[in-house]
């Protein structure tokens, strides 16, 4: 019997390189959704439970990558993706690569210049999820390159997770992915050290978050982000609702209430001095926005370190 | 005709003190309410338009107190309300103050002193939206200080918005209020930066905050942080999946790239200083949350520059 035009194509031969905690979480999720897949690591045990499920070991990084239309790489960072393909290039040509190391932009450009030059077809990838939750659907992987490759291989790249393809810039993967985790970071600081500054009158985390995560943030956060996205495109910022000054104002009581409290001060200390660096490159009476004017630009090496104040003991509650 | 038991209660007659953009908002929404509303402002004329909506404008603000059982004061700061009150205390005698200007948890502190000295119940809060969203029921209005005032006058408080009572310590309110600022500046901050790395590539900020705000900030951040608020409390961070030091390597990745894409690096650089700061205090292997204890402190005093030493050479011993 052979397939009607109409039947579900049959999962594709897929070669996962790499075996670290995310390599195997791959390749585990390849096998789960039925594709032929073929491994190879550097230490080739990681590879045993994995051939236990039914993938193949090859004996070499060129053995593994003949063995599939596409490599999916999984490696510690761009030296080592080098480092390993060095004598199995001639094996990628006219396949396909999907790299999902973590990298920087000019690391990821560089790369599909590399491929580019060995004529290897050169996708770029992100995952945005830690191992246990690859191949869930709503695991967000980013993608960035060649279209016609993560268009090939849409199918496959649906068995690790949800594929989201940002552009043929090789480095826009890589780049959301580090922006994500930047605001994850600056989110993740603003509620420890907002239930750090709670605490110091001993309202528990949890009390706080109640009304910090439940309703705060949702509302009045991201609604206003989601709002104000387009705003930060056209780079005006009428201060019609609230100056520059005010957020000035209102960053110094945040400033010298942590000082009052006795809990750490130099995160407000420095968006209050990103707000004078704004009011110094001219966004006086601007609203608050403007300040992506000052994350576009270089931080200025002139400024020294501004020394901190002596903390004031706190007054029992 | 009388009043029926059952019947709603008649809305309370209210007094409003400070007339500035808030003050004037929450007159305007005691009005609407159907609250008799007696109002006194330094400069008479701002009371112009609530005269003509049907408000009360008293001569002085001693007589203004008397006009109500309640007196809802919203003047520029704490020093402001002494100024003001200094020759009407007598009047607020026996009658409930409810203060809504910003100031410290000290300030707060303060006032109840100066309140309960002479003999006046006092109720601290807080105004968690702008003018034009007071009187809405969504808005938020927090309280803190006596609870009997707060039940005494909830009708009148949810006139103005939706009131939360957090507990007798009146400094809570102003420091909430400040906490949730304080998370409010984090996260746009975390958003503005992360928008002007993407802009580096050319990337619109209503793309970047597409994929950023739609699923990563509501599902992975908030999510998070609701989740591991207990574990803040608890005090207790295992690292097991994931250490301080691999965040530590995160942020120097988010840094790097940052200097890379030439955009403004004083805000990762500070979030790793932070995680150094942690390791340093003995969180070697804890995962971030650990973060939390740092905060916890007051910031250390920077050590004092070195005297660059004698060019004369030390003589041994
Ligand atoms: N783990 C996560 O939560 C996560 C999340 C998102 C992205 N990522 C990214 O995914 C990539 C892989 O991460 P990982 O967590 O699986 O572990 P990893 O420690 O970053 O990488 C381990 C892999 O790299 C290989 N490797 C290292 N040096 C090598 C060398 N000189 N020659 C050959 N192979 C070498 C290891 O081989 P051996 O087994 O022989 O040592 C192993 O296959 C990284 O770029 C990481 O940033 C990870
Ligand atoms: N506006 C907001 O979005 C907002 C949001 C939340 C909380 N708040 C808080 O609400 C309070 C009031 O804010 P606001 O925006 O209405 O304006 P504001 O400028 O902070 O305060 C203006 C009020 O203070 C009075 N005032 C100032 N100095 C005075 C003095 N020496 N003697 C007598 N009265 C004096 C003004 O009287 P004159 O009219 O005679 O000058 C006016 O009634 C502040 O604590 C603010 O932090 C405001």
């Amino acid at each position: 019997m052979t397939d009607s035009p109409s039947a579900p194509a049959r999962p594709a031969p897929v070669t996962v390189i790499g075996l670290g905690p995310m390599g195997l979480a791959l390749a585990e999720a390849l096998l789960r959704h039925g594709h032929p897949t073929t491994v190879w690591n550097r230490t080739p045990e990681k590879a045993d439970t994995l051939v236990a499920k039914g993938a193949r070991r090859a004996g070499t990084a060129a053995e593994a990558i003949s063995a599939s239309p596409a490599t999916i790489l999984c490696l510690k960072d761009y030296a080592t993706m080098y480092a390993v393909l060095d004598s199995a290039a001639d094996a990628l040509q006219g396949r396909a690569l999907l790299n999902l190391n973590s990298g920087t932009p000019n690391e990821a450009r560089a790369a599909l210049d590399w491929a580019t030059e060995r004529h290897i077809a050169y996708l770029d990838g992100a995952i945005m999820v830690p191992p246990p939750l690859v191949g869930h659907p709503g695991s967000v992987f980013l993608y960035s390159g060649a279209q016609q490759v993560f268009d090939e291989h849409r199918a496959t790249l649906t068995s690790m997770g949800d594929p989201r393809y940002l552009g043929p810039d090789p480095s826009l993967a890589v780049l959301y992915n580090t922006a994500l985790l930047d605001l994850m970071y600056a989110t993740m600081n603003g509620f420890l050290h907002a239930t750090a500054l709670v605490g110091s009158a001993d309202v528990p985390a949890a009390t706080f978050a109640g009304i910090a995560l439940d309703w705060f943030m949702p509302a009045v956060v991201t609604a206003t982000l989601t709002e104000q996205a387009p705003a930060l495109d056209q780079g005006d910022h009428p201060g019609d609702a609230g100056t520059m000054e005010m957020n000035l104002h209102a960053l110094d009581h945040i400033t010298r209430t942590c000082v009052e409290q006795g809990v750490h001060s130099d995160q407000p200390r420095l968006m209050k001095a990103i707000v004078e660096q704004a009011i110094a490159q001219g966004h006086s009476g601007k609203n608050y926005l403007a300040v992506h004017e000052v994350f576009k630009r270089p931080t200025q090496p002139t400024q020294p370190p501004q020394p901190t104040p002596p903390t004031q003991p706190r007054l029992p509650g």
